[in-house]
């Protein structure tokens, strides 16, 4: 291992997340940020074992800041780190490469980064050790990068158990706009037309609805970086957009046309890789009523062990003021999950199974 | 009680689970369908104790059909029940009303009504008699309907565990294209853009795309249906949004305008209603890594019970090639959650809180 001391500048979720993975694989960590009660928090939670401090030499500096402070950071830390690679994980990669670039004491030391995990959560409160198990991590190198660098860069990724995946950083930018800043901005358009309808009408939110929106939740003070400084990559994202809203408009009442769009969105679904970017996978579901009360949980999960079944996932429904829920098991094949339904139904419980 | 027999024409979801839930308070149900394989499953389920048959008179009349059958069968069902009340289940709901008014002979007995719970599956076999339990039930009157229809439309309802919520038909319609069908729309576009792309993009797509266009997995052939036939609902929001964005690409690139964009978006989502139609509850969350195999789940959840905590939620995410998966539970209120934090600890568990 090359990697013995990395100092991480911003001590916030994605920062103290890869504080927290590198110390248990024994790299030695030092957190910074720009708020000492971040950092110290972010440090004692990483624990006293694991420490770097101040005058040790650093094989990698990661700048887990904001994009509106990145310059400023590297700036300083180039002066106090004159060996050190430098990884950014900022979610915009062509603007941080461009300003490196004109740096010429640092550019072939800098290796721009993009991890593909996050948390509708932040802060070091949320970190976790294991944010980055077996998730993609974009690597956006510049021309000029030493391999040195870029090598200590992918030694850094896969002790955080992720796996590097190289792109070109305009490439990254492009996708990012389609995939996550223009949605951004639709769910919080479509969210901010909630505001002075007629409260009646809120009662009809579903499911469907919260689940469009819920990236509405995120924050302005990140994201205001984020859509400002992609606007170029996002805006032609958004103009289609509006292009294809423009001709739904003058034809949704045409029934045939109204299916064909929504063959169409079905279509885009089926492309997304599933959850762990491998091909997406079908579960069947049992669905199982249950008391609403503590216990119930475990007991149907010994049932699920003794009958030798894995879950992949559960999902839970309350019905209140019934003192019911409905529980619904996901297993991965048909005999695995006939099985755990036979073997419920004999343990006394309601089961009902469905695919699809 | 004075509803003691319903006939439901439509054995799809909706109109099964509504079998299964008025048989469970004793009434007796009739399934009818087109298809004789969706009515025989349906009849199953609900049982052969709770079965009634072709010469009773029922007292109400549920049809639980497409938007496109509704009137040919309801045509139908009129002249073999010429003293039920009729009660429809349709996502829109001014159209139906129309037609109904000019049926002289039936306009009275008509209650047009529209449950709000759906699953994203379909067909018999995804039925539940709890499918209504706690959730809002709209009821659309007409003008022209008697006090005896509208009474046996409430305890219907009232007998699925459903809370009815009067509504004008015309506001129902406006108030489903904004929180329903225009969303609709909106994540089968996106969706569709994949169509095409770079296939190194799709490694890019993160939770909150998954999201967004969940409900672009949706079913063409019903939609197509509700979107045409509430377009002229569906069209002013549609625009309304597509100017919105029209704005937006003018200002993007100014920061403090994106972050104004992203503010209002959370604004809108604050006044959605809670799970249950409450106010929308916030928990604290207990992280948990595990192994990912068979009875690790068993343990954890026989801990809780012993902790007497109540788990509000669970979800499961796992780590492939790793072995391990991250089991996150919700609790209501920082007593409990700090309580199961220590004891959970104490029983050798891994375990981070953290509340937002």
């Amino acid at each position: 291992m090359s990697i013995s001391a990395v100092k991480i500048v911003g001590s916030g979720l994605i920062g103290t997340s890869i504080g927290l993975a590198l110390s248990a694989r024994g790299v030695r960590v030092l957190m910074a940020d720009i708020d000492p009660v971040a950092s110290a928090l972010a440090q004692s939670l990483i624990g006293k074992d694991h420490q770097a401090s101040n005058s040790d030499t650093f094989d990698v500096v990661v700048l887990a800041v904001p994009p509106s402070s990145f310059k400023e950071v590297l700036d300083v830390e180039k002066e106090l780190n004159p060996l050190s690679t430098f990884v950014d994980i900022l979610s915009i990669k062509t603007k941080p490469l461009l300003e490196v670039q004109g740096m010429s004491d640092v550019a072939s030391r800098f290796v721009g980064t993009h991890p593909m995990a996050g948390r509708e959560i932040s802060g070091a409160q949320s970190a976790r050790g294991d944010l980055f198990v077996g998730r993609t991590w974009i690597v956006t190198t510049g021309e000029s990068v030493q391999k040195r660098s870029s090598d200590l860069a992918a030694e850094l990724i896969s002790l955080c158990g992720a796996l590097p995946v190289y792109m070109d950083a305009q490439e990254h930018d492009r996708a990012m706009a389609l995939v996550s800043h223009a949605p951004q901005m639709l769910a919080s358009v479509l969210s901010s037309q909630l505001i002075g309808v007629n409260p009646a009408w809120l009662t009809l939110i579903g499911q469907g609805f919260r689940d469009f929106t819920r990236i509405a939740d995120s924050d302005p003070i990140l994201w205001k970086e984020i859509l400002s400084e992609n606007s170029a990559n996002i805006l032609p994202v958004l103009s289609n957009f509006r292009k294809r809203l423009e001709e739904i408009e003058s034809e949704l009442s045409d029934s045939s046309f109204a299916q064909s769009a929504i063959e169409l969105g079905n279509r885009g679904r089926k492309l997304i890789p599933g959850k762990h970017g491998n091909t997406a996978r079908t579960y069947i579901y049992l669905h199982i009523v249950i008391d609403d009360k503590a216990g119930q949980l475990a007991s149907i999960f010994n049932d699920c062990a003794s009958a030798n079944v894995n879950i992949e996932d559960v999902s839970i429904e309350h019905t209140p003021g019934q003192n019911t829920g409905l529980v619904t098991l996901s297993i991965l094949d048909m005999d695995n999950a006939r099985h755990l339904e036979g073997f419920l139904g004999e343990q006394g419980w309601k089961v009902h199974l469905t695919s699809n």
